[in-house]
């Protein structure tokens, strides 16, 4: 039967997908139809060539295409204080670097910050990140230009900070950002209460009152470190998860940021509540705060996603070194090589980060969701033999291989350049802010 | 006064310079005066322009060069079997897949996997290394032609495999090595008794003595996981590092791969004898192996390099992610975030793993040194705002944004080409070597 060729705005052809569906299929030879920034159609190459008769084609046949990468915990602008000071104690490092620096950020500052992750993430195949940090407004700007998804949070705390002299302006502004990305279909609004050492538990309790009643996710640090605990216990009588429980943070719309020192008890608590984790393996790492039960977590049915926190403690927002981390190092901390396999990271970085976030749409390449993918050269030493591409993606890519990253159909990244923005003109300006910044701290 | 210029084969700008002389000096708007593939001088920009008049020049201006990266352990053809079998139980990975497809390695194979992984780590900076592997004349022929430096071992063991059928023929080969490499400037032999488990304590007697007549370094795995110390204590009454002293292969020029299980008494034994450890965290955790006391070994003197291992228990041969995970994973193992520090791991990268291979000249640039370098491409987000290009090495870069590698002052890659021998057509032939080992096993 022949019949007519059916329009669409884009054919990508590529030489393996890595589908990412529920099946995790992985086609070679394939194609994807786009219309309208969604997938129209997954399949072979010979077939979707013959049945659509696209406005653009996109040739990745000798790539690697995987959904776009999902980043469920960072502080995008802080790529501003990468390399400002490292291999510190934590206190240090926050008390007399990162606090005395983020007290003089302007929004100006912060909307360069963003700008300027938004084009590491892109360039390393991040798609779509939750981003907690001062000035939202700012960071809305940047990422709306940048051409990125968000779940952006309003941070919340109970110190005073550059941005809001009081917890009161800060839910204020929470609000405000709920009603300016109301309908936004790439920028979802959020509450980020910094953590219960930074917000009083009449603070918390008001952030989860606004989340259930604005129908918003909820994003806390929680148990980053042992002392956490240790000072909770003391100051409140529970440990951070169950008073975060009595609080009523913990629910399905909640994401809890890093959960290193997490015990049994904690961990049953996690899974009962439906809450998720964003797993920042390589920041924990750096500050030396510990490893998190991620085999534990997953077994208990927690969904975990990754995140790289932000650029002072990582100090790259690029997720293929962050699977690749996340499945070596559960592998050392449990003395077992079959723990936290490829295929398990690599779902942390897509579809599990995507329902993480309360946008499963995402993470996956599948009719009828968004069409938001990456793109790795196969031709690059490190991805040869190609024996199995999810192995490759996770343990032998850098992230540098990528040579195309596309969000809801717009390629924003090819080849190193930057389709979105005048990256050259954001890199001066970047470091002319930055060289001040540092000048005055 | 007035000089007349100063004539030398080569002038190479660069943006920031990361000497790793002595003092660790980071010279910004530098430059370097090639002559002979030896550096001829070192400076700025300015002055050097003024001084030389070179043959050729290299704009390097908007990168940050480093000495090229020494990767002290790595099996380079194990390229053929990247993706072949992960996440499996040691037991598993190695009897049921490594060792039945090495049995049908053929020296074709084995010089076709060898230039991938000298295009591969050309690709992210690395300049020299220490491989063994089997089919030594191939591996130097591929080599060779590549252009890297390396330091060759004879892999010596007591099982017979597809390369030579006894002890005594692996050592004939050795001799033959020697002969072969004696006075090549890029290539030096040494041998690799396999390990305790796999060589009789005639046969590691033997190696020693062969290294020590012939003036070689002598490299094995030694104390990789605490079962190897477990069943050397059954088999021969001692630990392995012990063992290995009590039969004379505890020297200044020893290398030991690995060191995963080392107790007090054993780092102690190393650091007197003077051996050096190449050090390997993606493949110690990926194994399950455990975590190398790295900065206990520091501390107490010893000289401790980073390798890769080969690419089937990594399985990038990357040496930016290598420095990486090593200072990360020395911070969460010691519970503190000011160990290993990105200088620390910039030099085990460099001038100690130099150091370790008793090659002390590369891994620096400095005056009447080899000209082996690499550079980043400064204008990648992940290397902006530029703080610290040592941090900036360590703990942002992934290796992707090597854009020039050089050795012996020869530009091997550039901007994704291999100057040095036809990539394209080697890609071919490795996949379909490979494709036809896994039809096979």
């Amino acid at each position: 039967m022949q019949t007519k060729p059916l329009p669409c705005d884009l054919l990508v052809t590529a030489g393996i997908l890595a589908t990412q569906n529920e099946a995790r299929d992985i086609l070679r030879q394939a194609a994807l139809a786009v219309t309208g920034g969604h997938i129209a159609a997954v399949g072979s190459a010979a077939d979707l060539v013959r049945a659509f008769a696209p406005a653009e084609t996109l040739d990745l046949s000798g790539c690697l295409v995987l959904p776009g990468l999902v980043n469920t915990h960072t502080h995008a602008a802080m790529t501003l204080f990468r390399g400002l000071c490292d291999d510190a104690p934590l206190a240090v490092w926050l008390t007399e670097h990162i606090w005395p620096a983020e007290a003089k950020l302007t929004s100006e500052a912060v909307r360069a910050g963003t700008e300027l992750a938004c084009a590491e993430m892109l360039a390393s195949g991040t798609t779509c990140f939750l981003d907690a940090y001062l000035y939202v407004d700012a960071i809305a700007d940047a990422v709306d230009t940048a051409g990125l998804r968000a779940v952006l949070c309003q941070g919340v705390f109970d110190i005073a900070n550059a941005n809001f002299k009081t917890t009161d302006a800060a839910l204020a502004s929470a609000s405000r950002l709920a009603d300016r990305l109301a309908g936004h279909d790439r920028l979802r609004p959020a509450i980020f209460p910094h953590a219960v050492y930074t917000c009083s538990a009449e603070t918390l309790a008001r952030c989860a009152d606004f989340a259930r009643d604005r129908g918003l996710l909820l994003s806390t640090h929680a148990a980053e470190t042992a002392r956490e605990n240790d000072d909770c216990q003391k100051t409140n009588g529970r440990r951070v998860i169950p008073y975060l429980k009595d609080l009523g943070l913990l629910g399905p719309q909640t994401l809890l940021a890093h959960g290193v020192a997490l015990d049994a008890a904690d961990i049953e608590t996690v899974a009962v509540s439906g809450a998720c984790v964003a797993h920042c393996p390589k920041s924990n790492m750096k500050l030396a705060s510990g490893i998190a039960p991620v085999q534990a977590l997953r077994a208990a049915g927690v969904t975990v996603g990754l995140g790289t926190d932000g650029a002072a403690s990582n100090n790259a927002l690029n997720l293929f070194s962050e699977m690749n981390v996340a499945a070596l190092l559960q592998k050392v901390a449990t003395g077992d090589p079959t723990a936290l396999g490829a295929g398990a990271a690599l779902d942390m970085a897509t579809r599990d980060g995507a329902a993480a976030l309360g946008w499963p749409e995402l993470g996956r390449l599948t009719v009828g969701g968004p069409a938001d993918l990456c793109a790795l050269d196969l031709s690059r030493p490190q991805l040869c033999p190609a024996f199995d591409p999810v192995s490759d993606a996770v343990y032998a890519a850098s992230g540098g291989e990528v040579v195309c990253t596309m969000v809801a159909g717009k390629v924003l990244y090819r080849d190193g350049e930057f389709t979105g923005f005048d990256y050259p003109e954001l890199r001066r300006r970047m470091c002319a802010m930055t060289r001040s910044l540092k000048r005055r701290s």
